[in-house]
C-alpha cells in the first residue's frame, strides 16, 4: 500500500512540474490555423530579441510607409531555435522569426532629437518548416493575430535566399549571431565572397 | 524495501526536474560580487527586450561618444520582473534593467541608408534592491562583466526619479509597458501632469 501511495505521489509531482514547465514556455514555435494561416504568438515579445534597425527600407510594411518618418524594426526568434543556433550556427526546423515594425518618434519627454519606438505598424514572419512549406515561408500578419503565406514568387524569397548570410536569414544584421556563424563556419559562400 | 526505492526515485526525479528548470532559467536577476560589483549575466540577451532607440543621447556611454555616429540602445529586463510588471504595472524588488549601447552602421550588405546595429560600445544597468541599495541603483559595466555602482550624486538618479514615467524607469519609451501602466494607473503624477 505504501508503495502504491509513493508511486502515485511520484507521478503526480512529476506531472505537476512538467505542466509548469510547459506553461512557462507558452507558445514556443510556429502554429497554424486550419486554413494554413500562421498564428502570431501572444508572447512573441518574450522570445529572444536579435536586433533592431531604423529606416532599413525593406519588406512590404516598409514599402507601404515610405512617406512616413523612418520605421523601426525589431526582430525576435523563438528561444529553442536561438539556443540551437548558438550551439551550431544553423537554424533547426520550426525556426520562427517575427519582424515587428514600429513607428519612430523624436519629440517626447526628455528625448531631444534621438529616435524612440512608437506603436506597431505591422508584423511579418519567416518560418522554416520543410515538411509544410518546402523550406522557408514568409507570412504577412499586418496588425492581426494571424497571416497568410506570401506567394513564393515574391521578392523576399529570392532576396533572403541570395543575400542572407546564413540559410535565408539576414544574420549579417544580428551582431551576436554573426559572430557565432563566423566561428562555426556557417556563412553562405555567396555572403563570404561578397564581403571580401 | 519497495517503498524506500520508490521514495528515493521520487526524490531523484523531482531533483532532476528542478535542476533542469533552474539551468534553463540561468541567471534571472541581480547578483553581486563580494566587493559589491553588479555582475552582467552571461544570458542577459535572453531576457525580455523592452525597446531600442537611436541617438537618444543620455547616460555616460552616450556622452563619451558624442563625436561618433548615433548609437543604438537596447533595453532588456529580467523575465520575472517583466511578468510581474505585466500583471501589476509596478516593478518588484530584484528588478534589473540592462542598457546595451551599440554602434550603428549604415552601409553594408543590402542596406541603403537605414541604420543597423554593430558592436557593443558599453553596458549600463539599473537595479531595484531596497535592502542593499536603499531603492534603485545604477551601475557602469562598460565592456566588462561586472561594474561598480554609480555614486548617488550622479545625474541619472535625479533624472530617473523626476522624469521616469513609472518608479524611476523610462516606461514612456517602452510602448508595450506604457499601455500596461496606463491601464493599471501606475504612471507617476509628475509624468501625467507633464503629458497633459
Amino acid at each position: 500500500m505504501k508503495t502504491i501511495i509513493a508511486v502515485v505521489l511520484t507521478i503526480g509531482a512529476i506531472a505537476l512540474l512538467m505542466a509548469q514547465r510547459k506553461s512557462e514556455a507558452a507558445v514556443s514555435g510556429p502554429e497554424f490555423t486550419k486554413d494554413d494561416k500562421l498564428l502570431l504568438p501572444a508572447n512573441y515579445r518574450e522570445w529572444v530579441f536579435l536586433s533592431a534597425g531604423l529606416g532599413m527600407n525593406y519588406g512590404p510594411v516598409a514599402e507601404a510607409n515610405r512617406d512616413r518618418p523612418p520605421l523601426f524594426d525589431n526582430v525576435f526568434v523563438n528561444p529553442d531555435a536561438y539556443r540551437s543556433f548558438m550551439k551550431t550556427g544553423t537554424w533547426p526546423e520550426k525556426t520562427m522569426f517575427v519582424l515587428e515594425v514600429r513607428a519612430s518618434a523624436s519629440k517626447g519627454s526628455i528625448n531631444n532629437g534621438g529616435h524612440y519606438q512608437g506603436d506597431v505598424v505591422g508584423v511579418e514572419a519567416e518560418v522554416k518548416d520543410t515538411a509544410r512549406l518546402g523550406g522557408w515561408g514568409f507570412f504577412a500578419i499586418g496588425s492581426g493575430t494571424s497571416g497568410k503565406q506570401i506567394p513564393k514568387t515574391a521578392r523576399c524569397y529570392t532576396c533572403h535566399s541570395e543575400k542572407g548570410a546564413v540559410d535565408n536569414t539576414f544574420v549579417q544584421f544580428y551582431p551576436t549571431l554573426l559572430a557565432v556563424a563566423k566561428e562555426k563556419g556557417t556563412l553562405t559562400p555567396a555572403y563570404v565572397a561578397a564581403e571580401r
